[in-house]
């Protein structure tokens, strides 16, 4: 197995800091890294005698989650390791030091070509930000199997990319089989369920490939059980996140009237860290999640009470269709912002 | 046992929204009224159609804790409810809706001035934020049974209030014993650190009267053993809460310089809500709080490594003597705003 190499580019934080002149300067680490925070803030030190630096010591999950506003305006400069930039307005200067995996990508796309069935000559091809650096390698290797590739650029994504909460680059390809790089099951599904399309994984983590059926199948019986439950309910507690890329007031509003509108009671609750004890207090028969997107799925079983998609919450109220089944996305739009 | 009554004053919550033309309201609980949250919006919306109601789920333990700047500047008013205002500069308006409790204090002081030694004739008298609006009350019962009472007002606080971090009213009381009424254990400690007096609690809560000295012994006898393990630290994290009444930025940055200049390693942890687990990937071998004064004290067992006070530190660091021990407070000041 291979792992992620990380390069914290201390150089590039140096001159930012000293183009910017800032003083206070904060660090946001994904959960992985923070092992590395304490080496990395002393590597800073020493490169600019002199600067404050403070660790962020919160979870952050993603790029949504800027610390721009923390610390009450102290801060001149946020540096946010390992997630790729979205379109958010911030309060103050952020920069982004992405993180690239330094995983072999040919032997999972050579194991994940021979499941493609003899007719389809042309493939669909999408990837994560930690191999994104690979896709010309990996669109290379493909075409040299005698195979066309499609790519297409998402809205707020780059060319082949797809994040948990955007899966725009795959919705339009005019493909029969995706080959999906990277590790996670979730981001597979996300591809599998925007287009309905067969969908391969290939890992660059274990070497090999895999249908993303099975996982298909066991997550979508999951989210039916969800929306029948919900079906019961007669209230409704909206999450909402104060995290800036995650914050959507105005469909948190909109959805409360919606269910409101069906005859039934709803409550917007916001919270920074979305988790299971902060929905103790609220006595409601259901939640519906405008925060992050994965957290209804991937949580799915930490919460006593249904906790279901604002296009879920829509089949619950009969709005759309069970066989219209789509997954969440936060698309930045001027909205959040 | 008697239980706090609540009044949520819903006709001076919908002048405030109407005076102010808000549009977006955020309410702020402390956990233990949590469970009224919906009961009260249900109430505001009632009161004021088409008020966007937002309940903030995030814990809430005082009025350094502001949600004022959350949600992204949507905004226009936060009621807050159960705690005493402090001198806290806010982003846009708060509205603080008090608590108070209408347990008897007559039976528990009556309790308390059994235990004052003979000779003992003035004494001093001090209460929490519940139980403030019958402090009249409490001095003509006390007068009446003989006794001259001394009071004072703090900085930041009312006449004969203390807070859980702000002891000011109590300082200077030229007196041997002071009557603290109320129910924690914790504040009374704090009257007992800062005057060095004999200490009565009478709880209203049980009716009872006890003594403060064992528990005071016991918390002395912790804390010496957690100066005692952080003086073997070679390496300190500096907590800093991002809440906006519990953050000492310029502390926390004196106190980096001043380990450093001990020949120590210092790194600041910045956090919204301190707890065990955000410092678990962190190697440090002490940890140093300049956030809620509380949370060293009461949640010290919590904790695998030493969390100490700022007081505590110069203790570990050789500047002040153990015999000097003090609790640490937050008198708000210009630092905080």
């Amino acid at each position: 197995m291979s792992t992620i190499t990380y390069d914290y580019k201390i150089d590039t934080i140096k001159s930012k800091i000293n183009d910017l002149n800032a003083k206070n300067v904060i660090l946001q680490f994904p959960e992985g890294l923070k092992m590395d925070a304490i080496k990395v803030s002393k590597e800073i030190q020493e490169a600019v005698p002199g600067i404050n630096v403070i660790i962020d010591a919160d979870p952050c999950f993603g790029a949504c989650d800027l610390a721009d506003l923390k610390v009450n305006k102290h801060i001149d400069l946020v540096i946010h390791f390992a997630h790729t930039p979205l379109p958010i307005k911030s309060d103050c200067p952020i920069l982004f030091i992405e993180a690239y995996s330094d995983a072999d990508i040919i032997n999972p796309i050579e194991n994940a070509l021979k499941k493609i069935p003899e007719n389809i000559k042309t493939i669909g091809l999408v990837t994560t930000t930690q191999h994104i650096h690979k896709l010309s390698q990996m669109v290379k290797l493909i075409e040299g199997k005698g195979f066309t590739v499609k790519l297409a650029k998402g809205e707020g994504t780059s060319q082949g990319q797809v994040l948990g909460c955007n899966f725009t680059a795959v919705k339009n390809l005019d493909v029969d089989v995706i080959v999906y790089v990277g590790s996670g099951d979730f981001h597979a599904l996300g591809v599998k369920l925007f287009t309905k399309k067969q969908v391969i994984l290939a890992d660059p983590f274990t070497g090999q490939a895999r249908e993303i059926e099975e996982f298909y199948d066991k997550i979508i019986r999951i989210r039916f059980a969800r929306i029948i439950k919900a079906k019961e309910a007669n209230s409704f507690g909206i999450i909402m996140s104060s995290k800036k890329g995650q914050l959507r007031f105005d469909l948190a509003i909109k959805l409360k009237e919606l269910i409101n509108n069906h005859g039934f009671h709803a409550e917007i609750l916001n919270m920074d860290y979305v988790s299971p004890d902060r929905l103790l207090p609220f006595n409601l028969d259901a939640f519906v999640m405008t925060a992050c997107p994965r957290i209804a799925i991937d949580d799915s079983a930490m919460y006593k009470k249904p906790v279901i998609t604002p296009q879920e919450l829509e089949i619950v109220l009969g709005i759309t269709e069970w066989e219209d089944y789509m997954m969440d996305e936060i698309i930045i739009h001027d909205e959040q912002l």
